[in-house]
This record gives structure tokens, sequence and C-alpha cells, in this order.
């Protein structure tokens, strides 16, 4: 893979001087088309050995291009805040918006080569995230980023050459240090290992640029080629293409699924509903204030027919908590800065730190839901998003959320009632609308999406809790206690296995068991 | 991701006898029009939990469609034969041809499974297996296969009940041993590690069909249903994607690459050439009689320009071998068989036993080279298959082959003479073609395609060796003495590093060592 990278590539200074005003004017003129069409965000990977020349390629683009639309992201250590959230969490934010060019001088490769080196990452590990970084590099190609990654290479001569370059000139002496040297001696496993990730991240939709990095104007002039080329066939349109998906065949043979399954008969009678619920808020209560809590976070995701009561079982959770300790987040249609990122962008902003609580109110079921019923997005992007959300809540588990997902359902007829009421009363009238009503109309279509979303994305970590919501009692109940006992679960080392989905639970009893 | 199926779906008798027969015949006709068509090999899938009804299924589909054109694959305890190849071999031989539906009774997902389970297979290696599967499986679909995968799901108590009753039918009884009980047992093992292995290999190229086992009519009809639609959709050209794929942006600033920097000139004279040619062939065949080389197998891989001298070196090479030892792979067009099969097909069934040496006299670099130059596949296809390459030659590498690669250069002018000499004598007549003369003119396409397969496909596992062949006895000492220090590094049990590309052989001083 380097062999095209060790020849000695050399670009004499008079062709240099020549090629670059046109360069820049070119590379100028992209930027603005860039943002003009505003549709393609572009992640500009600055990745490759100590002393090849990254810090000078950033610095020689910033001079080239208009500065004010450019964006660098380093990361050294993670902060605290970092920490605390999925390992790609500070990549996810750092993205660059449609028709932006951000370059990141250290990336989602830099953990995973250093870290194996050091010997704190086994090869296993490693190859665990190049599978996640490459699920991750192909959401950003599906959702229209051009994805341009260069690895500048030198030989183990050339580096050594470049470093003592960098020590004799007293404007960059102090970037070399002795990390650096020592880096040097174990160039073998620093080529072994980029090697192998570089090979298993060279994919068809993101291949790695490897370029010889010791002449800088022969790396500059290169590194602004590709890139402008680059812009311009994809300003041009080229060849944009969504990874295969296969179209569901949808088969119901006996009519019978998940949804129309639910018992929504269920009730439960006011005096045991305040007695019921004073018992789930203060277990929630302890559940949350306890000190082993402090390693894990929970995110509550709410989904459910318009007027099924996701406010009010939202209130019955957050009545148990000090508001200091979450967050609600109600999603509504994305802002001009969301529409400008990858669709999961504004969703992976509010992820909570740990020990803190999420709330969603509505959330990214919305690609398959709303979106998929609306025709908002293509076929083959909610297709493919089953895959995004489930990948994307994994992480979430593995960095120590406690997923909690319901599903609010309520009868048609419940849900006439209920519109109905609401317009009768002033301060409710704002809550419904004239998309309410339409939605309604397509009641059916719905139905299908939420028994595809239930199948493709109730998971081990992550599962969905149908929640009988005719009776808001029963509903606002069955929320409650299945939230507890999964914190339980996890709190008290177990696995967090979810309570079972549709169970009768067994309310009556346990509210007698209390009392006796 | 299991809940729709655990509802209890029945199907009943009158409805299933009236279902029955006109799904049969909508299936012989989807058969015949796949077989008609000749475009689409599909892949079905049967896995699932004991007793919940795989074998049944692969039963009644036999019953309904016509035999002749289906065929099943069962894979138990890998035969020796397997066992001496990458794990995934035994699959790639038992791949449908184009038209044609195989049953897959058992799978690439049994043996993860199995071993995760069986607690010989660590979390991290199933993810790596995760990974390997999703690429071979994306393979397929961009080669145009239909990959349907059924899981059959059942309840713990559901699978209890289908033991039971398979136990006291006394046709069935046969098949229910203790190790089945034994399983019921390890349940909610078993079904953390389905979930974690459905979920990571839920694809949206090929998403796994889970259904409920436990009725046979509603079990046998709903994938008799599916299957049924599934083949309808793809035949009628229903969203035929492939994994998206960046375009190259092809800069060479300074007009050097890998075989513009090739010293043609390289020579060693006859005298030299004899001792040199005495001395690696003696190696040669001490190391492929070594004891340690039972381990291993070598794929020695000869591409070049034409009239290189690709015959001449192999020839060299198989002097010091056995011929029971080694097989000689010659490509030339694919017969209508290997046509029927994804573009790898005719590759993998070449791949030697441990132990043994085979040399493939042209390649699967095919696609990249000679296909990609001539338009014989869509960009979108040569571009993916570096990636499938490299994908292939790692797995090879991991199941102990030495994976030996070169290119054969010459020079236009070297070209010119050689295919006028070929010309005049008369045996070697039939060596020259209007097609070589036509490939002639596209040297500056192929001189790219060569950079960017070296570029992309020389792996740490599996590097390519450029050879100066200008000089016929320069060559073949460069492609015997590589091919030696290859084996030799692995067989003392170093990392089998290659010997520098380009390196200038310092023939002369070792041959005077010799001497000495």
């Amino acid at each position: 893979m380097f062999e095209s990278a060790e020849l000695g590539h050399k670009i004499d200074k008079e062709t240099y001087k020549q090629a670059v005003p046109e360069l820049r004017a070119a590379l100028l003129e992209a930027q603005y088309e860039l943002r003009e069409q505003g549709k393609i965000p572009v992640v500009v990977l600055v990745s490759g050995q100590d002393g090849a020349g990254k810090g000078e390629t950033i610095n020689i683009l910033y001079e080239w291009m208009d500065p004010r639309f450019l964006s660098t992201l380093a990361f050294s250590t993670p902060t605290d805040e970092e920490q605390q959230r999925p390992v790609m969490w500070r990549y996810w934010r750092a993205l660059p918006p449609k028709g932006r060019i951000s370059m990141f001088a250290g990336s989602w490769y830099s953990s995973p080569i250093h870290d194996h080196i050091e010997g704190t990452m086994t090869q296993a590990a490693v190859d665990q995230r190049i599978d996640q970084i490459n699920r991750f590099e192909a959401m950003l190609v599906n959702e229209g980023a051009l994805v341009l990654k260069f690895w500048f290479h030198l030989t183990r001569e050339g580096q050594r050459r470049r470093l003592k370059a960098l020590e004799k000139d007293p404007r960059t002496a102090w970037r070399v240090t002795q990390w650096n040297w020592d880096r040097l001696k174990t160039y073998d496993k620093l080529q072994e290992t980029v090697g192998h990730v570089l090979r298993m991240t060279n994919t068809p939709w993101a291949p790695w640029i490897i370029m010889e990095g010791e002449d800088d104007r022969y790396r500059s002039l290169t590194t602004g080629k590709i890139l402008l080329d680059a812009i311009r066939q994809r300003l041009a349109g080229a060849n944009k293409q969504t990874t295969p998906v296969a179209i569901p065949v949808p088969i119901n043979l006996d009519g019978r699924d998940v949804l129309s399954e639910l018992n929504l008969s269920h009730k439960i009678v006011k005096k045991d509903f305040e007695i019921e619920l004073a018992k789930w808020q203060g277990k929630l209560s302890e559940l949350v204030r306890d000190p082993r809590f402090k390693q894990h976070s929970v995110i509550c995701v709410f989904e459910g027919s318009d007027a099924a009561g996701k406010g009010g079982a939202i209130r019955r959770i957050t009545a148990a908590m000090d508001a200091r300790d979450y967050q609600i987040i109600p999603i509504a249609a994305p802002t001009e800065e969301e529409r400008a990122q990858p669709y999961m962008w504004r969703f992976w902003r509010h992820i909570p730190r740990i020990g803190r609580v999420a709330i969603f109110d509505r959330s990214w079921y919305g690609r398959v839901l709303v979106e998929r019923v609306e025709g908002f997005c293509a076929e083959a992007d909610w297709l493919r998003a089953y895959t995004e959300i489930n990948d994307f809540e994994h992480e979430l588990a593995a960095s120590g959320a406690v997923i909690v997902k319901f599903w609010l359902q309520i009868s048609k007829e419940e849900q006439l009632k209920r519109f109905k009421e609401r317009e009768k009363v002033e301060f409710k009238r704002f809550k419904i609308t004239d998309e309410d009503w339409r939605n309604r109309e397509k009641w059916a279509e719905y139905h299908t999406a939420i028994c595809d979303m239930v199948d493709r994305t109730s998971t081990g970590n992550a599962p969905w809790t149908l929640v009988e919501a005719n009776d808001k009692n029963y509903g606002r109940i069955k929320i409650l206690k299945t939230l507890c006992e999964r914190l339980e679960a996890v709190i008290i080392g177990n696995t967090g296995k979810p309570a079972k989905l549709n169970e009768s639970t067994k309310l009556k009893k346990s509210s007698n068991q209390k009392k006796s």
C-alpha cells in the first residue's frame, strides 16, 4: 500500500510557483460553489506519521482557501465530557455541516492505532473498532458526505531526515519531542499496525489516499489537487449511490402483529393507581440516587400515536427526579443547523453524560415512522436507518447507557375521543393541529411502520416496551415499572434484561403485596 | 427482534389447503423464470432454534418447487479438505449458480453461534467473524445474488412443546437427542448470542427474516410467500444497487510511479545465472520439503505485460518441486459455469490445501486490469474489487497461506521485439494474437491500472513484488529469491515480511559468497 509513497516524489520550486496561483483560484471557486450548493459536507482526515507534514498541509490549505468556511479539529486525550459518552461522540459533534469543509488533525483512527502500539488495545478490539468505523463512514457517505482520508507516509530514513530538519529549524524545533524519536524506534511496529488498519478501512466508499510526506511542495500541491478534483466531481453530481438495500417483503398471513395483540382494555382504578404511583416513583427516586447509578446514564425514548399521553407519562417520571439530573428533549422538525448535518446529528448532541437521564419526546425513530410514511426520505434511506439506529444504540449501551424505549398505543376510537376533548378545552387546543387529523388518515401505514420498527430495532440492549395506553393510569404505571426494573437490573449487576414485552403486569398483586 | 415471532401465529387447516395450490403454481413459475433469465442466484439460509421446523420447511419447499433446480447444503464438522483452507471456503464452493436456488441448512452463522455458546469462541472473535460475514454477503449482493436469511424462532415454552411433539411421533423421534434437551436449558444464553449476531448482521442489503417456528402451516406458507415475493421483485429488476464507491482522483504530479521507477536495465549474465539458479532452486526445494512447511500453503500469483515471461519464470519454480506438490492454474476467459457465479468463485475453487503450492498464471487481478481497461465490468464493480481482493487474500493468509504476487514488467520496446521474434518462430507463433497487439495500444491505460493495483492491494500479508523482466535471467532469479525469502521467513517463524520492493538485489555479491 505504501509503495507509491516511497519513490522520493519531489516538485521543484519553479513548477510549484507556477502551479499554485491557478490551484488557489480553483480551490476558492470550488469552496464557494460548495457553500452555494449547500448539499455536501466535506470531511478531510489528515493523518500519517510523525513529521510527515500533517500540520504543514493544514496550514497551507488555510492559506489557499477561505478560512472562514474551513475548520480544523484536533483531538487529544478525551475530556471528562467525552469520556462519559460513546467513544465516537467527540467526532460526531465535530462533523462539518453541508457546504463546509472540516479537516481532522487526528481522527477516529488515532486511538486504535496508538493504543494498539502501546499495547493497551488487543488486535480483536482494534478489529471491532474498525468495523464500527466502517459503518460510521458508510453512514456519512450515504448521508451525502465527501470523505477524503489522507495518510502521509515516510520511509524510516525519510522520517529520520524530517525529524532532524524540524529540530534544526528554530521555528519548528519545539514540535519534536523525545516521544517522536521513540516512535521512530518502533517504526516497523507502527507500519504493521497502520498497514492492517488502513487495509481494513480501505472501503470502496471511503478509500485511503496514501501519499509521500517528505517533500513539502509535492505533498501540498498533490493534496490540494486531490481535494479540488474530488470536490469538483461531487459538485458535478458524480455517482451518488447508497448502500444496497433489500426491499422488505410484507407478509402477515394471519393478520396478527405486535400491535394487534395488545390488550388495550387494561385498566387501573384511581385508588390503586395512587398507591402504585407512589411505590414506583419512590423506587425510581432511590435508583437514580444510588451511587452505583453514577456509572450509567438513562436514555428514555417516547414514541406513540398522537394524543397517546407521552407528555403525561414523562411528567410522572420526572416527578421522581431532581430537575438537575434529567433533561427532556422534545423533537420537532429539524432546525436549519440540524438539516445541514447527517440525520442522527440532532440526537447525538443531546446524549447525556453518565449519571444523568435524557428523555426524548419523539426521537430518531421519526426516520422509520413519519419520514417513511410521509415519504420525506427515500426508501433506501429509511431502510438503512434500522441498522444505523441499532449501531447507534449499541454504542450508547457500550458506553454505559440504559436505553428504555416506549411505544404508547391507543385505539383509533380512543384517539378520536381525545382529539375532540382537546378541541373543547381551551388550554389543550394548541395540542391538536390539522396535521394530527391528517396523520390519523394514515393509521394503517403507521401500523405497518411501527411493527417493522419493533421487529428491526428491539434488541437485547435496547428493547421496545409496547404500552397499552387507552387507560392513562395503566400506561403510566407500566412505564414507571419497566423503567425501574431495567435500572434495577443494571445497577444490581444483572444483565439489564428487560421486562418481557406485552407481559401482563401483575399490578393488582404487587399492590396487595405492598399492603400486606 | 423476536417480538413478532412470539405471538402464537397460526394458520388453520382450511386456509392452508386453499392457499397452497396457488402458491405452488406461482413458485414453480417464478423458479422457471429465474432459470430462464439466468441472472440471479438465490441464497436461502434456513436457520433457527432446534425443533423450529428448519428441516420441515426445506422438505415442503422441495415438494412445492422443481427439485431439479433446488439444492440443499448441510454442513457438519469441517472435513479434512475444509479444515486446510479458509473457514469460508466450504460455503464459497456451495453457492448456487445464477438462476438457481440453494438452501443452506446451517450456514456461515452456525459455527460462531455454536462456538460462542460452547465457550470456545470469544465475543471479540465472534465480532471479527461477523464483520467477515457482512463483507461476504455484501459481495454476494453486489454480484447480483438474492440473499434471504430465515431465522425460525421459538419461545422457551414453544421449544419444549415442539421437542415433546417430535419425540412422540415415531417418524421424528430419532431427531430429538439429549443434546437438544440440553440446549433448551441454555435457552437464554442462546437467545442472547443469537440476538447479538442477528442484530450485527441485520444489514440493509441482507436483513434477517425472523419467523415464529411453532405452527407448521404458518411457517411453511409464510416462508413460501416471502420466497415468492422476493424472487418476483428481483425478477422485475427492483432496486439493483451496489455499494457506494468513491471515484478515484488520479493525480501524479511528478510523473513518477512504481512502474516508471523500475530500472529495466538490470541484467545477469549467463554464467552467474546458472550459479544463482542452482542456488535458489536448491533452496526452494529444501523449503517445500521442510516439515514445518506442512502447516502452510503457497499461493503464487503471476501477472505481467504480454510476453513478459510469466511462463518461463513459472517453469523455473516448478523445476524445483515435485509435480505432486504443486498445481499451475492458467486463467483464461471464464467458462459458462464460472460466469454463473460470483467473480471470485473461479479462483476459490483452486485454493490449495496446506502443504501444497498453487501457481496462478494470471489471476483475480484480471478484474482490476483487463476488465477495467476493456470496460468488461462497471466502474463500481472494479472499484469495489480492491476491497474484495484484500479480504480474500487476508482470509487466505489467516488460514496459513503464504501469498507471493509478482508483476513482470518489460518496456514497450522489449515487448515489440519479443512479439516480432515470436511471430518468426514456428512453435511460438501461437503465443501471439491480435489481442496482444490491441492490448499494446492501451499501454498507458494498463500502466495506470497496474499502479492503482499495487497501491491498493499490496498489503502486509500479500505484498506485490515488481519484477524488472527485460532481462529474463534477472527476472527469474528475483522471483525465485523473493519466493524463497518469503517462505523462509514464514517457516522460521518470522513475520513473513517481504523482501523490499524494487530492492536492488545484490546478486553478484551473494554468488561470490557462495563460491568462497
